[in-house]
């Protein structure tokens, strides 16, 4: 069996390849060259055309991310399986993430924290969590990790998904039918969709207005894909006090260009897609636990996390 | 049956007497004024020797807080016993609080902010959870349910108690025997103890030195009492590298002073005794259900939450 693990510059394939002859001593493991011969199944992020081009007998082709939008776009071999991951260590960052972002809008610690740099003692009314329920976009492993989290601070969950689902302590809404009233009865959005034609740009101004039965205080949490965000819609939304504030980690273009406006405006907090990294030694072994399936006679509709590329996810 | 309420200055009676006066009908309940005739149970919060003094009948002294350390320096007449809140909604305010300032220490938060600042998209190297044990001295309550939010991030727990627990998820230790363990495997160490003769400045440099198995990087998150903590010692270990930082919601003296020192430290941040805020409703309700006990006959020594002098909480 051959595997071969081809990244972006940014992500140097050697450790990975390390990991998986660790896991697989019997494979024929190494990083991509062009020109190499064909490998039975990849571990990529972001790949380029070229390479998909000369891997007309892959099998697996791996993604070391959740979101697999980057290869929904490339022109696979007939035989190809997209395999996303699970979860390999995500879903507690995405909940940490998340959490934090939602007690740091919800308890006003920005504002806190600019008293404190003038020395002030203040005093804020505590707020009523019920005026703050909490709207998850996306039941995926992620979501559903980030909306229980965000339960056990007793703040009301609601959960958006394209198929109806029922979670213990969130409010399931799904489809065409379902979204207008998930956004009504959401105060704080998060956003942890897949990117597909169907929710790029889903966080635009009829939908935002429609957040929080239509009353002004919402606010967005985005840790999905910035294209899921219309960048024009949301600055006019804040500073006509129609939305209260964003935490953006994901953006239309990354790095977010140094003179974006997201970065300097004051109810916008931004972080260099950091909420959830690959977390190498997790990912692999859920990857090598797959390969070992596949390679022992299973097929790829009984492993989780195997994109179904007529939705998207 | 009267029930009088005696506030400080910030707080008005009025509200908390509205209150009970709706669930107790048939009680003679209003703010206390000197010379009022005696009553058989006060709601108070840091109220005066000298309206002790006017209550030799009172039987319940209801704080309402969960510290009570500032009623333990007062002269009680000998039948009046003091009840605390148990929680009153105060533990998922400590939860969201700590969590929070965890959080944001383990995944550098301050760091990303002050990089956006500048418009600087960063990469930060991934802390291992495992690296960051959290260890919450205070089992009570409060700490048991911080304890338990912590876990849910899959930070290691560590708790510890003046007398024997066991709790799901939480390594417990007691006593002093327990102590130096306890210090030695925490990294990041909340403090949600009552102030007693035993707690006071347990916060002090030589145990700061054994946190993290005496290694630097230790970080402090103090939500009980700013006695907790001897001021002195904590400047000097941040500025030598030996402790990470602090996060400290409690002080010695209440407001802080605005030229206080830790208003300004780069690696402290203050808020002003905010992190769980007393929630009226639900106090009411629960002093309510426990004075309703006692005129049923009920003893003390039955509800929870009633303070035993000697132990000082």
């Amino acid at each position: 069996m051959r595997i071969t693990v081809c990244l972006t510059d940014n992500n140097r394939p050697e450790p990975w390849v390390d990991n998986l002859r660790a896991e697989l001593p019997d494979a024929d493991i190494a990083p991509w060259s062009p020109g190499d011969a064909p490998a039975d199944h990849a571990v990529v992020w972001a790949p380029a055309q070229e390479f998909l081009d000369e891997q007309q007998t892959l099998r697996g082709l791996f993604n070391i991310g959740a979101g697999v939008d980057a290869l929904l776009k490339l022109k696979l071999p007939p035989q190809t399986r997209i395999v996303r991951l699970d979860d390999a260590g995500m879903s507690v960052q995405m909940a940490e993430y998340v959490c934090h972002a939602l007690i740091r809008h919800f308890r006003e610690f920005d504002g806190y924290e600019a008293d404190a740099r003038e020395g002030k003692w203040s005093y804020r009314r505590p707020r009523a969590r019920n005026d703050f329920p909490v709207g998850v976009m996306g039941l995926g492993v992620l979501g559903e990790r980030v909306g229980k989290a965000i339960g056990q601070f007793e703040f009301p969950v609601m959960g958006w998904s394209r198929s109806p689902k029922q979670i213990d302590g969130i409010r399931c809404f799904s489809g065409d039918k379902g979204f207008d009233d998930f956004l009504a009865a959401s105060r704080v959005l998060v956003c942890l969709l897949p990117l597909t034609p169907g929710t790029r740009g889903i966080l635009r101004r009829d939908n935002l207005l429609k957040l929080n039965a239509g009353q002004p205080g919402g606010y967005i949490i985005n840790v999905a894909r910035g294209a899921h965000l219309v960048d024009e819609d949301l600055i006019p939304l804040l500073d006509a006090g129609q939305l209260a504030g964003a935490t953006l980690d994901v953006f239309q273009s990354e790095p977010l260009a140094s003179d974006h406006p997201f970065w300097r405006h004051p109810r916008i907090t931004v972080t260099p897609h950091a909420s959830a990294r690959t977390q190498r030694e997790e990912s692999v072994a859920q990857i090598v636990t797959k390969i070992r399936a596949l390679e022992a006679g299973a097929s790829f509709d009984e492993l989780p996390g195997v994109v179904d590329a007529s939705r998207g996810y």
